[in-house]
């Protein structure tokens, strides 16, 4: 059993045989049930340094979104010294360490794409220099070259018409969180030694390419390892030994989250379950009075001020997809043990005070591990932050639980992984909106005409038949099922060539489990259309080619989103059968299928790719998002609709169930606190009964016009709203996007 | 059916109707069986360059061997310009094409490892740009770190201990033969369009792992023959489309091979069969009276000359193995069709007669596919050939032929490889004396003293035992092929991975056939110490830790060499057993494993790392090379050991079977025409019993002496010696391996 002095006072011994972070949290950790009036305000240090750092994100809001780019240098642990804020205030710093040598400037990154990192630095006028381009086209190959060398004519054409959609193969998968916590319980030399153990160990001398690959993969995360030292030592750090106080933690921690992000441009790229576990730090310091409430708020607040100067250099159709600059600098608090104690520690009400102390931000992507059984104080709490900020998000821990256990983390917006035990390739969405069309006009696409999936028989009634149109889409999703999940596993396997992730999966166990994150788009159109066409009378309208281009629907049908099982029966057939679909197909490396209800903002570029539905949704029209009921179709208040959402298993959509919703704050009480506590009603009867996530916004849309209409208005710098999956800035979105989030449903009623 | 007008007068349709280089040929060449009294002398533009070449070579051999290096620029099809062996000459090049932009100048290759293409450089006191060191340390990985990263404890051990040995770990496995004719004859256009096809035919949508990297070489294929058209450009051909006339054929095909070796530095770079092919398209321009058999003789010595000149850079651990600057431009003459019919061709005399024009030559690697149904005046050209320059070699046809068809080529040395349609993994080979010695010893290396292999239990009689020593040799055979295979598979593995050998695999069919070549070296010398064990008495000198070092053989034993079966059944059985052992294995992509006996100068190399034996042999000295009879032990004549070896299976040595022999003059006849009748009848016999290979040198001792003595003498400047599997100049050996030569047996009597 290993000891160091840097372990004095903390308990346990698994943790002490192998990497265990888990073991060590369950041992050391000290829930906390008290209220939020323990919390510090900032320290002077901490208001310098915001204050520098919002004049810089004013200043980058100026330039057009990006304040400063590479042009030279490839990204790499150690390719810059070290890098401050501010130079004059470095001491101020309680956590140090940029992407780059400054602040806010955008890294080269060329291995997910040479044509991406280039077209990123122009659209902002910057020219990378012709040297990295000979380099990554001639003599390295990157991902995206990968990716397209190998796709058949029948994957872009249908990635081309945009049924597939949203790949990750114009930029980094991302979505894989390393259990940062690691390099701080257990320095880099012993999780170093761990590994050449783990390499040693990797086969019995059958060189199958199993073996080989993952004796490569292990040898190149060994290699990660110690580039991570190397860097820390540019900051004057040795973190070959575990950290020995709060600060060290802290600072550990974010190195080794700084690798990642130095190394990888993911979608994605989440921090993970560090609370409770930095916590345990900071409590011990507290103990021994080595450390102030002042000055452990301090550490928190500096390290979110880290996470929300993540930036990644990204192309016009990234932005498209995911609006506002996101990173999923994704960040967890609460949740409870498998041993039904609740893991709600002093920590989790510091992060969430991080957004009182420094005002609203999109990031870290703020994330409460919702149940009914969390002390009600933190559960108030959290409310008087959605209430007050829009900034966080509640997945509910009670479904996540017994299927992730109490150590997940949250790799993106709702898709759970085990921290340090596995890892998901992102696999964004298949729209099954547009594939509902394609089982009309027999695989013919509304938008291009072209002849995207295969010439099933069409579709030629005027009007639909059930069972007709039923049959053609089941026939049309096992198509597109299996174009995507090939489409996906060849994306996989070009990742893994050529962009491997070894920093982030130096920090998880060399068993690692693997899952095979699909998604779906179009969901609540597909209902409702489904729904049209059993319960009303769906006219086609046909083209001069005898197309169906739009529909006209006589009569009445019950629609998703107002507790109306008729319709949400169909909505639960309708991931079920797609799911089914899906795990027919062989999954890249044994892969575990699973996928989500999630569309980012993403909606509204794949809307405009679609055609008019059966549901009166009009062609080009933004899709809901996520798991969303359609907009307007919801007619009985938030909690219907909550309800109608909450049936969907979330066994069935392992990867998430996306549910973003606005709620004006009068609807949820005359004062602060009715408001909180309705709030916290709705919560607990929502996620009691097994749904699974919820976006928070408490605003009216008067807010959204004025912030659309008058963006240079000083309240609105960090207005923060949550849309699918993550929190953005609202003034950072696009006017289209601005539109769409106000279309949205605003409950005024329960 | 595609038509051509290129084609006009060529016959045949299947050829037309697919690539299909070999019914092209069947249906169109015409077999010669008259003498060689046709053949032309050099033109004058042939001495000129020739010349001028010499001089070059000269130059280069003062300068310590290489004349110049490339330092800067990355070798590629298309990394340099139009580069000719005199600028002021360019015009009498018949043929055109040079790896870089000078004569003789080594290109920078670094993606088999950035480290010996460094070294190579540093060797030779040329200094390689820092930034191709940055370039290919931090962006792209090489073939040789991929493996060093992979290797387990063991592998080294065993490697650093040379049981295992010779790997392609820090050079270019080599040995793929692109079929250079099917650019002479389709053109690049047809060869992309077919590979097209063959890419959208590539799987059936369900994307496993080898699918994926299936249409990925594919791809990469494809960007090859595009590379190709432009490197042709580059001299002013477009050779989009077939070659026209037989200088086009000759040009389209050099072109072919000048993609592969600027691309691949493989060891051996076999030129392949291309004699008859091109025989074709000159009988053509003969028979049409556009060209005169000066200007035929021309095109061929121009091109040979082209093979002469091909050079890589090699560090000095490459040369101890391989020795005197080989590249195995191999290429085949003679030989039979399935039907029948002879394919030695007038251009088959042509080649050979390259020797005469421009003299004695180690490259190309001229190589006579032999039987004893070819026609008399052409064994006897051959066989004066032989008696002249000692600078070809003879592979029976009769044995290959079954295996391989009627158009394989020569891959290195003697390995068969069906041109077009099959590749080859080369794997270097195992040191199956040291394996013997490991089994006397326990597993403990009798130089280094590790324990190498594992620790079973060692002999421990002062006698050695029979049935003893076979049961531990066998189970430590089990143990040398099981590290060994995996050992290659991992290499093969990364070679593919970081060097894939596109130029060459884009000649060659998409569906192909894969050889996993394993090799034996020591073989001589395990035969005759299982026989001394067996036959006398055997007894052990253990030095102060007990491990045997060294033995004293009481009495006398049969050896190998002498058609005495006593010996030569232990040789026919250690063949089989160790071949049977390798194929219990999984082979990387399920290719064939095959072995060879043939160690080429290596032999040198091995026989330093290996401890006594009980043959007689003493500790350090050369190994007998390939499937030779060991030095001193023929004692019977030549004839006596041709017998010996012709009783090895070529069946269970598909990877070949290298014998080498030297003899005096005197002892085949006293006029050149006794000579040459009795060495067509060793031959005839030695084939006709179904032996594999033979080199064929013909001088006495005293000329080596003498050459060792007096490289300076003009007479020596192109002395060509056959060594195992290929030929050299005698003055490019090191005196160690000349030494060597001279140490083997030059049999003075038959």
């Amino acid at each position: 059993m290993l000891e160091k002095e840097q372990w004095k006072g903390f308990k346990g011994r698994i943790w002490k045989e192998e990497v265990n972070t888990r073991d060590f949290i369950q041992q050391n950790y000290k829930p906390y049930d008290g209220d939020a009036s323990f919390l510090a305000e900032p320290t002077e240090a901490t208001n310098k340094l915001w204050g520098k750092l919002q004049e810089l994100q004013k200043e980058e809001r100026a330039k057009g979104g990006v304040l400063d780019m590479e042009t030279h240098i490839v990204s790499g642990l150690t390719a810059y010294g070290a890098g401050y804020i501010d130079e004059s205030m470095k001491d101020l710093e309680a956590v140090v360490g940029l992407q780059t040598d400054k602040p806010l400037k955008r890294a080269f990154m060329p291995y997910g794409g040479i044509k991406m990192a280039e077209q990123a630095c122009e659209t902002y006028g910057y020219t990378p220099d012709p040297q990295l381009h000979k380099i990554f086209t001639e003599y390295h190959k990157t991902h995206n070259q990968g990716v397209f060398d190998v796709y058949t004519p029948e994957i872009r054409k249908a990635r081309r018409n945009k049924v597939i959609t949203g790949l990750p193969d114009t930029y980094g998968r991302g979505r894989i969180v390393g259990d940062y916590r690691r390099v701080a319980l257990y320095g880099i030399d012993f999780l170093m030694e761990e590994k050449l153990k783990d390499f040693n160990n990797c086969g019995s001398g059958s060189m199958k390419e199993d073996i080989i690959r993952k004796r490569e993969e292990i040898a190149e995360q060994y290699k990660a390892l110690a580039g991570m030292k190397k860097m820390a030592e540019a900051y004057g750090f040795d973190i070959s030994q575990p950290a020995k106080d709060a600060k060290e933690a802290v600072q550990w921690l974010y190195f080794g989250y700084l690798a990642a992000i130095k190394t990888q441009n993911g979608a994605a790229m989440s921090v993970g379950r560090v609370s409770t576990f930095l916590d345990i730090y900071i409590q011990r310091d507290l103990d021994n009075g080595t450390i102030t409430e002042e000055l452990a708020q301090e550490l928190i607040d500096h390290f979110v001020m880290k996470c929300r100067m993540v930036k990644f250099a990204r192309i016009p159709s990234y932005n498209q997809l995911f609006s506002g600059d996101p990173v999923w600098a994704t960040l967890e608090v609460a949740g409870l043990g498998t041993d039904g104690r609740s893991m709600v520690t002093k920590n989790d009400f510091r992060f969430l005070h991080t957004l009182e102390n420094m005002g609203p931000s999109p990031e870290p992507n703020l994330t409460v591990l919702y149940t009914a059984a969390l002390p009600k104080p933190f559960k108030d709490y959290a409310a008087k932050i959605s209430v007050d900020t829009s900034s966080i998000q509640y997945e509910n821990d009670d479904v996540m639980r017994p299927v992730w256990g109490d150590d997940y983390s949250i790799c993106c917006c709702v898709s759970a992984t085990q921290t340090g035990k596995e890892m998901q390739f992102f696999g964004a969405r298949a729209n099954l909106a547009k594939c509902l069309l394609y089982a009309i006009n027999g695989g013919i696409d509304e938008k291009s005409k072209d002849q995207v999936a295969p010439k099933y028989r069409p579709i030629t009634s005027e009007y639909l038949d059930y069972d007709e149109v039923m049959e053609a889409y089941d026939q049309m999703m096992e198509w597109l099922a299996d174009i995507y999940v090939n489409t996906l596993n060849l994306i996989q396997y070009m990742h893994d060539k050529y962009y491997y992730e070894a920093a982030e999966m130096a920090l998880i166990d060399t068993e690692v489990r693997r899952t095979f994150a699909t998604g779906i788009a179009g969901f609540s159109h597909v209902v409702d259309s489904i729904s049209a066409i059993k319960y009303a009378k769906v006219k086609t309208i046909r083209d001069e080619d005898g197309l169906v281009i739009d529909y006209e629907t006589e009569g009445d049908f019950p629609r998703y989103g107002n507790d109306d099982d008729r319709a949400d029966d169909i909505a639960v057939w309708l991931l079920g059968t797609f799911l089914t679909k899906l795990k027919k197909h062989h999954t890249y490396r044994d892969s575990e299928p699973t996928t989500s209800i999630l569309t980012i903002t993403s909606n509204v570029v794949y809307g405009k790719a679609t055609g008019a539905l059966p549901d009166g949704r009009k062609a080009g029209e933004p899709l809901a998002p996520g798991g969303n009921p359609s907009y307007g179709a919801e007619q009985n208040g938030l909690l219907a609709s909550l309800n109608s959402v909450a049936k969907l298993p979330y066994e069935w959509a392992l990867d998430g169930i996306s549910n973003t919703q606005t709620i004006n704050p009068d609807a949820l009480g005359h004062n602060e606190e009715e408001q909180v506590n309705n709030l916290v009603q709705v919560l607990d009867g929502y996620f009691t009964q097994g749904a699974h996530h919820l976006n928070v916004n408490v605003f009216g849309k008067e807010k959204l016009y004025d912030a659309m209409e008058h963006p240079e208005k000083e309240e609105y710098a960090n207005f923060t709203i949550r849309v699918s999956g993550y929190a953005v800035k609202f003034i950072d979105l696009t006017r289209e996007q601005q539109l769409d989030v106000i279309a949205r449903t605003c409950h005024d009623h329960m």
